[in-house]
């Protein structure tokens, strides 16, 4: 059993001192509950609502060196957690990407560029090429992916047949219209890809509007079976959520005497899926 | 516009001359309110909890010249609409199919035979080989897949690719254990698919125990952008649920100023979706 944590933080574009101070606050409270594996924000380093590429890049540093993931190596070393978030990265050759990273008391030990980016975003971040890491923790295999990357069934299929145990997802969920009563589709579809999957997936939202910008304040995580575990949030608030967890769960693929939510695909019939 | 119907039957297993008058009372309610599409449940003739194979198979028909598809047309033809439902087929060699077809007043335009298949099914049916099939109709472009197959999100989007508008879905859910408060993972997994794909889905499920099973009884009709529109009844009682709807929603993929759920994919990173 370990307690995973996932932060909603209140971060503003350009403030980079109050969203490192807000980030730093939230892992020690996370700490304070006994999490090992803590999840903040997409561009958590940053905030989210550029006005153009030019901004993004003034405020984005590379992934060598980067100074969010060198505060949270210390932090991580100072609480013993490790640590999954998002970060504003600039590459040698100038392309931006929408990056997060898993980092623990040795450093950095996967950097992830978002593959499908949400509206805006073309206009300033490249998409990454590569599928979602998945990290050996002591504790289980955690994989990384971003926002819209969720709205991709293929990219947490992929995840999971990679043997994810966990699938941590800093996100910037802008809020749309959801009618009375219903759950916002955004988690609906974590759901989903959870109990298609049989994994967890821990997902860390954002609140406090910026530049007009609302948002999901979605923040949850959910089990292998489909259900929440803690949250979602779904208010303009922020939090810490943590739960106590077995993620070795994660590696039992029944859902019957007879069927495994694996093995039960039928990939040689799936072609279309993975054909331009 | 026109108007789907989704019914919630009250089936038995070998009752075949009350599941079919079942089956026509709710295609006439159906009707009546005017609707276009009529979904009916997963083995809607046979009902579902065989106790063997040999007992499947002397309820079983062939496809060519089934006499509920016969019935099925009759209905079509009274009433003005077309029917998908689900039967149980035995193939000219014995094979047993959990299939589902799409009626019209002309006949029988498209047979499936579900690909991935629920727990003790594996017992008594065959798999089938071929993709959902996307049946054109005056009033939009119609997939069909049954129960399980929607389970698979790489299904889902095949049919979506082919460019279904909505997929209708028989379904026999068993219940699962669901937590207070939460609604039951098969339509949250309906949800999600709906969303994650622009499409319509609608899902005929069935009420009454059989043999110790009971069932989720979550007939939903989904929009594209994943939020019932009728449903999900979540109780063990037949129903007819109806509501107009605008198929040719379903052709703009678009989610925002620039994203579009399709071609936002990146095929050629999923190739591990589609290799065994």
């Amino acid at each position: 059993m370990i307690t995973l944590a996932v932060c909603q933080l209140a971060l503003g574009v350009g403030d980079l001192d109050a969203n490192a101070a807000a980030a730093a606050a939230a892992v020690a409270q996370a700490a304070a509950r006994n999490a090992r594996l803590v999840v903040l924000p997409e561009l958590c380093d940053t905030g989210y609502v550029f006005r153009a590429a030019a901004e993004a890049r003034a405020l984005a540093s590379p992934a060598g060196g980067n100074p969010t993931l060198g505060r949270w190596q210390a932090l991580a070393a100072q609480f013993g957690v490790v640590i999954a978030g998002g970060f504003c990265e600039v590459a040698g050759d100038g392309i931006l990407y929408n990056s997060a990273a898993v980092v623990d008391a040795s450093g950095t030990l996967a950097v992830y560029r978002k593959a499908h980016l949400w509206d805006a975003e073309k206009l300033i971040f490249t998409p990454g090429d590569a599928p979602p890491p998945v990290v050996h923790l002591p504790f289980g295999k955690v994989a990384l992916m971003i926002c819209y990357d969720l709205e991709f069934p293929e990219w947490v299929r992929l995840a999971a047949l990679a043997g994810a145990d966990l699938i941590a997802a800093p996100v910037n969920w802008p809020a749309m219209p959801v009618p009375a009563g219903e759950r916002p589709a955004e988690v609906v579809r974590v759901q989903a890809g959870a109990s298609a999957n049989g994994v967890f997936i821990a997902v860390a939202d954002r609140c406090r509007d910026e530049r007009g910008v609302s948002w999901v304040g979605g923040t949850v995580i959910v089990g292998p079976d489909g259900y929440p575990l803690a949250g979602p949030v779904v208010a303009d608030r922020p939090a810490v959520l943590t739960v106590e967890c077995d993620l070795s769960r994660a590696a039992d693929k029944r859902s019957s005497a007879h069927n495994d939510v694996l093995a039960d695909r039928r990939p040689a019939l799936y072609g279309q899926v993975s054909q331009d």
